[in-house]
């Protein structure tokens, strides 16, 4: 038995903890916030990340540190790793913080990406215009997440104006990539090395956040083997432990690298009730030294994002193998407040299911882009 | 959102928390023990179960109460009742209280039960032998659990010990059944009077504890169906809200009545990877007034009780599809500390799993009746 540190008390740190508890580990959470979801299933420790007198008191009472989220102060990374073992390491944290070392890193690995250039000023955003070519995002290398800190160019027009607004920033110019589909590689690796890839993710977006989620991906057996093996390499790379996902495009069968999350990941909630072991199981696996847990699907899945606000749970727990998450958080727009499962034993169950959740909800415009990947 | 309460803290109440939080529900464990271990993932009040103001405080933070133990005084069961609301109700804790009650009711219902009778007297022990013929099991009429409060009669000899070690308390002397298997139904009923019922289990005790469960119960379709109506008449008969075991003798395919549980059972553990929804979240679902789970087998599962102290986790972390239940108690002789759940497409499959974990661990006399079993 360990007690497990998480910086951050989200939902992810939420049900990190719940996953755990089974397995006989103890959690504490530290949160700036005192209605950290996650303290409502685990102690939690309020304090700042750049309290390290509070850190110091955190670093005693647990015996490995683990991360809700990847946008830990740097220097808050390095001084626990000096105090207390922390995964995943502060290298792959650092990674995932910037923008243009994560795409330097996949071109390195051969997985190829948009164009993209690094911007440190207005001359360069003009040069880059011309070699990347619009529409192109212009992002900012750090802090960036759930389309924060994003513009989406189409002219030089709109190049001024997203200018003055994260101008003050690093940024990078990355070209708009017309692409087929989004996917996902959730996967976990152990202290040992071990390497274990979760089937692969179909996602799609809404207003930059996740909105719904497909596993498997359909028709995507070649696909998936190519999206593994660069998974694979980057968490070799990185000596990385623990779960992580890599987002990706599939542009008409060439897959394109899009960020690397250094934690479990929304694309990969599925894996609770869809696979055999859920990527947060193994997450608290890989960390505390356990063997890995089978990533096997156990029935094909669908993952609905709440945001905002949650909608009628009956409409999801009235249906055979559905699954209801609720973090426990206060309504806010744009906020994510919960998800649900819904898993069949077919596509076809599975569409039949969806198809009646999207009618009582009036949720159609989240659900029938799944429906119709599944008819495919 | 609801709080619930629950009286009693230990592993049931600790699996309850786990699975309500999903749904956004919260809780409140009262326990005596100020180390609970429910309460490493759930608030604690410390209070004894006859302290009124402290369930006065308890029953005011609370939207409904519920238990983690049958043995709570009728008393206390009935003081919440008239200050918030209690499922199951009181009177399915006071029936499953008195062995007497129960086996009266077991047989208003048509369900057979071995010879019994009431015991009062050391007279009235005496003409019993007569009546029920040896071996018989004298048992204290309430408080007995896991094997306490009984003794096996196989003279006259052996009736003067067990009056002298019991005969202070009402008691009640039951034939000895030499029974083909015991068997248990898991069963939930809604507020709304829907009943759904697990697949019936097959169970191993050893020294009066479960040891060993195995669903689906080999070869009992026709079995099950009797089992289920006999579970859906008590839980009608006791107006009954929640989850319930029914534990059966099964002589040569005739059932027999031997106990009733009034909550989440030992025997229904499985549940938890083994069925679509498990005992524990359809218990808080029907508290709290939600639709009720699928009660469907995802898969064949055996469920392995670990009493006293926990065997070497690897060895069930390491197969595909083994599941570790560490309840966070300090161990203890006869304490239940944990459980495993094993689960695998195929009954061969699972016995080959089996076979791996039971030489690994040297648990030969735990595993391999439920490897003869699956082999039948």
């Amino acid at each position: 038995m360990a007690t497990i540190g998480i910086l951050g008390g989200g939902q992810l740190a939420r049900m990190l903890a719940i996953a755990g508890a089974p397995l006989g580990q103890r959690f504490l959470v530290v949160d700036s916030a005192t209605d950290a979801c996650a303290s409502q299933v685990a102690p939690l420790l309020t304090a700042d990340w750049r309290d390290f007198d509070a850190l110091a008191d955190f670093a005693r009472r647990i015996d490995v540190a683990t991360f809700d989220f990847e946008n830990v102060p740097a220097e808050t990374a390095q001084w626990l790793t000096e105090h207390t073992r922390v995964f995943p390491n502060p290298r792959a944290l650092a990674l995932a913080q910037d923008r243009l070392a994560e795409k330097n890193l996949f071109r390195e690995i051969g997985l190829a990406t948009p164009a993209f250039a690094a911007i440190d000023s207005r001359e360069d955003l003009a040069r880059a215009i011309e070699s990347v070519g619009l529409p192109a995002v212009l992002k900012t290398r750090r802090l960036g997440y759930d389309g924060k800190g994003q513009a989406v160019l189409r002219s030089q027009t709109d190049a001024d104006v997203a200018w003055a607004l994260l101008g003050s920033a690093p940024l990078i110019l990355e070209a708009f990539v017309p692409f087929t589909r989004e996917v996902s590689v959730i996967a976990v690796r152990s202290q040992t090395g071990e390497f274990r890839p979760y089937p692969l993710t179909q996602n799609w977006h809404s207003g930059g956040i996740l909105a719904t989620s497909l596993a498997p991906a359909p028709h995507a057996d070649a696909l998936a083997e190519h999206a593994f093996a660069h998974a694979r390499a980057l968490a070799e790379r990185l000596d990385y432990v623990g779960t992580f996902a890599l987002e990706l495009f599939d542009r008409d069968g060439e897959l394109l690298g899009n960020e690397i999350a250094p934690r479990v990941h929304n694309s990969g909630h599925w894996t609770i009730e869809g696979a055999v072991c859920s990527q947060f199981e193994n997450h608290v696996r890989a960390v505390v030294g356990l063997p890995l847990g089978d990533t096997s699907l156990r029935n094909p899945s669908v993952m609905l994002n709440w945001i905002g606000e949650l909608p009628d749970a009956n409409a999801i727990l009235g249906e055979p193998d559905g699954h209801w998450h609720d973090y426990g958080k206060e309504p806010r727009a744009g906020r994510k407040v919960g998800h649900a499962t819904v898993c069949a034993r077919t596509n076809a169950e599975l569409s039949e299911r969806l198809a009646r959740i999207a009618r009582t909800l009036g949720r159609e415009a989240q659900i029938d882009p799944v429906r119709a990947a599944l008819a495919l």
